[in-house]
């Protein structure tokens, strides 16, 4: 049987694992927290530090092919198992490029894909120089994750919320919609996508609010979406998941945010929505099976449950009965331990017959993990 | 946390674990086997005797809830946990009846529940006082299971196939077709049904062949089928999923051949193909969630992997993946170490958009199979 490893053992480890056990393979999670979400859903549990390179290297060469949950992994380490032959999803230099968001804008640049202008900045005094520039958003170039990282420089007054690290400093764009999708590409190159998805955020938490699908956009900026994202493909030329996060402008043009290519947030929804859930389709990819029908069989929305600000210990039972006394909604609780403010703690589908009746649904499970909120404050 | 148990480490235990993990709950497994397909899914797994007095109590003091994947448990252990409070599910009383197929026909004929004339037969010799009863069929009481403990009595001269042990005569039914319908009865009785499966058996090797939902059968039959299951499921009395097998004469007769109080093949479909899989659902109830939507979202139909028979460690890689280059098929493959001859090692799912299509796509998948087969043999 194929051993197949994962770097990282959060909740996309968990999905992923949830779809593992329908094939013939052995599951390996490196990670250093063994009360981790993955930690008892794989054949071998290897306690050690995704980002230390003896520890990844050791760790490679336990299996057969080898992919991440998260981007911040010694790529050091995955780049000598690669030379050796080790399969590695996605291509090492496509991950070294994501990781780091100044080479991700120039990668950008280079194949002439669609994004904000920037600048690069070293430090924060560097922005002084840029001041024609804003307003903009200041992002860090490593190690930035779920909305941390990230700071709006609407005047000269906001410079002392920038990063003193190597950066990029982004117009600012008027934004309209925010769109995400799923690239699924095969060993072979074969590239399928899944319908887009419209990202709702909370501007105050700069956290997702909730997520549809598919997203409510115009056909001709679907297909400008199929085009950007098809070019993108071909540009990383590497098999593997990429989620890819565009802006549309009120004016109506597209930017790409950014891509990650690994399983993502914007692509629970399509363990329920969808023919083949993205968990399937990396299986399939790592394991060179045919690709899956990625059409969705249903609208769908996803709201996050998030540790002490929607989602409690003290109501949970209560709310997620509550919850699923609607018809058609579904929970994935990630089962962390420690219930942590801002944390990821699971989400919720559902799935509704029409956007209208999504929308209201999801307006009732708002109502419903609110006023859990309010009893907690 | 709630704490889970299951009784057994079978397919059935693994895809009930695949689902916990959207449950904040810990799972436990109890087995013999410590390389069956549920050991590495669960967060505790206990080497131990499902059918051992001591055994299945020291696990059952583990967990909250306790549920099995197979009635050959010790039900003299669930009986004293139940009586300490502990939460079974079946109800240890519903467990008993049916696991004795001397008591589950019983029950059938206390309640009135149409089901083929029987005898009762101690031992093979007993069987001489019925010869005007044949053609039938000899189940035997206790430990039948997948078609072992089943045999057809045609005539006299079949009489050295019949069991020496307690064990039922059944009048052989002119069968039309097969049918089987999962009932999910929640902890507060609430009965919800899923759409019968229509179940076509390979009568050579007296196992399933595949099976298809929704099933093609009249309204008529459809409103007989769900009264039966409705007044079956008020007298089982007991939470928990209940898989019903009728069997339809030629004359469109209804009868019920036997029940399981578990998650059953005859429900694989409803991960694909239903709103909400009968896994999802026993964990609804066993957790004291709403029940789920149970109907089916798209036709569906499911072949067995049989070790050996139509599926070959050897050509497995490759037929799984002229299997996966059909549209909407999914692998289930059960990760058993050992490809033995007629085990259960996994199955198809498929779905299609009507019933022409899937029936077209169970011939493609058999022939892929059966080549298989011929190459092996």
């Amino acid at each position: 049987m194929i051993k197949v490893g994962i770097l990282g053992g959060g909740q996309l480890g968990r999905m992923l694992l949830q779809e593992a056990a329908n094939y013939p393979i052995i599951t390996y999670i490196l990670e250093n927290d063994a009360d981790c979400p993955s930690a008892h859903l794989c054949h071998y549990f290897i306690k050690g530090d995704i980002n230390n390179y003896e520890d990844v290297l050791a760790f490679g060469n336990l299996v057969d092919v080898l992919t991440i949950e998260i981007e911040a992994v010694s790529t050091d380490a995955l780049e000598t198992l690669e030379q050796k032959g080790k399969l590695i999803i996605p291509k090492v230099q496509c991950l070294k490029t994501i990781k780091n968001k100044l080479l991700q804008k120039k990668f950008y640049k280079t194949h002439e894909i669609p994004t904000a202008d920037f600048v690069i900045t070293q430090n924060s005094a560097d922005l002084q120089q840029f001041l024609n520039f804003l307003p903009a958003v200041h992002k860090v170039g490593m190690g930035g994750y779920d909305g941390k990282g990230v700071q709006i420089i609407e005047t000269e007054a906001d410079l002392d919320k920038s990063f003193d690290a190597p950066s990029i400093l982004e117009k600012k764009v008027d934004i309209a919609k925010e769109i995400a999708m799923i690239v699924a590409i095969s060993q072979k190159r074969e590239t399928v996508f899944y319908p887009p998805v419209e990202m709702i955020f909370d501007n105050y938490l700069n956290l997702l609010d909730y997520q549809i699908c598919p997203a409510n956009i115009e056909e001709p900026i679907l297909w400008r979406l199929e085009a950007i994202a098809q070019k993108l493909a071909k540009a990383f030329d590497s098999p593997g998941i990429f989620a890819i996060e565009f802006m549309i402008s009120k004016t109506g043009e597209v930017f790409v945010n950014e891509t990650a290519p690994r399983v993502h947030n914007s692509g629970h929804h399509t363990i329920e929505a969808s023919n083949t859930s993205q968990y399937d389709t990396l299986l399939r990819i790592m394991l060179n099976y045919p690709l899956g029908n990625t059409e969705i069989s249903t609208p769908s929305a996803l709201i996050n449950l998030i540790g002490n600000q929607n989602y409690f210990e003290a109501t949970r039972t209560e709310k997620v009965n509550q919850i699923l006394e609607l018809e058609n909604t579904y929970l994935h609780d990630y089962g962390k331990k420690q219930f942590k403010t801002g944390r990821k703690m699971g989400h919720i589908t559902l799935t509704a017959k029409n956007s209208n009746e999504l929308l209201y649904k999801v307006k009732q499970i708002k109502q419903i993990l609110n006023s859990s909120a309010l009893q907690e404050i």
